[in-house]
C-alpha cells in the first residue's frame, strides 16, 4: 500500500502541521505494516506556479506536443502519477492568511488537469477521474476556527473539499491543530490533535 | 490619485480578465483625469512562495534585522508599500480550480504582515491596519458560477472578502466574468461584464 506524505511548512523543527502528521502516519505504518511512505515536502521542492507556456501544453493533445511542452508538462505529470500511484494520502499544511499556502495552492494548480484528474461532459460538468481515496488533512492555525468568532473566515477547509471533489476525492478526514499561537489554545492544540490522531486509528 | 492595477492571467493577449479590467481603468482614468496607474502583472513577476527564512525574518523587529533578513523582507515591503501608496485598487484574475492563482496568492502571503497591514489585540484578535479603500475585483471563471449548480464551488469570492477584510479592506467591488467556457454563457461572459463596468463607473 502506497501513502504520500504531502509537507508544506517551511518551518522544518518547529511546525506543529509536521509533528502531528509525522506521528499521524507512524500510527498508520504500525496499523498496515507494508505501507510505502513517498514525502513530497513542497517546501524543500516549491512548485512553480503556472505560467501561460505550460498552461498552453496542458490543452495540447499529448501527441502533438513539442519538445519544450514536453518538458513544460513533466513537472505536473510527476505530481499527477504520485497522486494516481498512492491509495492513502496525508496532506499536512499550515493556515496561511486563512486560505493555503501558496505552495499548496500550486500543487493543485499541477493536479488538477483535463483529461488526466478530471474530464468535462458534454454538457459541460466536470467528472473527477482519480477514484476516491482516504486523505488526511492535518491542518495547523495560529488562532482556533473550528469554534468561536472565525469559523467563517477558514478558506481552508472548505477549499480543501471542494478541490479534492474536483478531481473524485471525497473521503477527506480532518485533524486540526487549533489555535497554535492563542493563549487560550496553545498549550493544548498539538495534544489535541495527537488524540484525534489516536481515535482515528484504532 | 493612485491606482494600483494588478494583473494575474498569464494569457497575455485573449485573457477576458485583462480585456475587462482594461477597459475599466479606461473608464476610471476618464472619471478621474489625474488617475496615476501602476500596473503590478503578476505573470511578469511571479513573486516566489514565502520561505522559512523570510517568515522569520517578518517576525524579527525591524532594528534587529541581519543584512541578510533585510533583504529578505525588501520584495514584502514593496508590495505592502504599493498597497498602501494606492487609493484604488483593481484585481484582474482568472479562477483556477475553484480558487486564486497560486501566484496571487503569494500576493496575499506577501502583503499581510503583522506590524505593517494588520496587528494583534492584546486577546489575539486581529486588527486591519490599512485604511479602507475601493476595490474592484475583475475574475473570470470558465464556468458559470454566480448561479447555477456551482456556486458553493467559488472558494475565489469567499477569501478574496475575507483576506481584504483581515488588513482592514471591505470596499470591495466584484466584475464577473462567468463562464467563458461554458457554451451557454461563453459569447454573453464579456459583454455582461463590461456592461457591469459602465454601471459601476457613472
Amino acid at each position: 500500500m502506497n501513502l504520500l506524505h504531502i509537507k508544506v511548512s517551511p518551518n522544518l523543527f518547529g511546525s506543529a502541521s509536521r509533528e502531528v502528521s509525522d506521528y499521524l502516519v507512524d500510527r498508520l505504518k504500525v496499523k498496515h505494516p507494508q505501507l510505502n511512505e513517498t514525502v513530497l515536502d513542497l517546501s524543500q521542492e516549491p512548485l512553480p506556479h503556472l505560467d501561460g507556456f505550460t498552461i498552453e501544453a496542458f490543452f495540447t493533445e499529448p501527441e502533438q506536443r513539442t519538445e519544450q511542452q514536453k518538458n513544460a508538462v513533466r513537472l505536473s505529470d510527476r505530481m499527477v502519477d504520485m497522486l494516481f500511484a498512492s491509495e492513502l494520502i496525508v496532506l499536512s499544511s499550515p493556515m496561511w492568511n486563512l486560505g493555503l499556502p501558496s505552495v499548496l495552492k500550486a500543487w493543485f494548480d499541477h493536479i488538477t488537469r483535463a483529461g488526466r484528474t478530471f474530464r468535462f461532459t458534454d454538457g459541460g460538468d466536470k467528472i473527477g477521474l482519480v477514484a476516491d481515496r482516504k486523505v488526511y488533512v492535518v491542518m495547523a492555525s495560529g488562532s482556533a476556527f473550528s469554534n468561536g468568532p472565525y469559523v467563517s473566515h477558514d478558506q481552508f477547509t472548505p477549499y480543501i473539499n471542494v478541490a479534492f471533489q474536483y478531481v473524485g476525492i471525497r473521503d477527506l478526514n480532518f485533524i486540526r491543530i487549533d489555535g497554535t499561537h492563542d493563549p487560550l489554545t496553545r498549550d493544548v492544540a498539538v495534544p489535541k490533535a495527537i488524540s484525534s490522531v489516536d481515535e482515528m486509528i484504532i
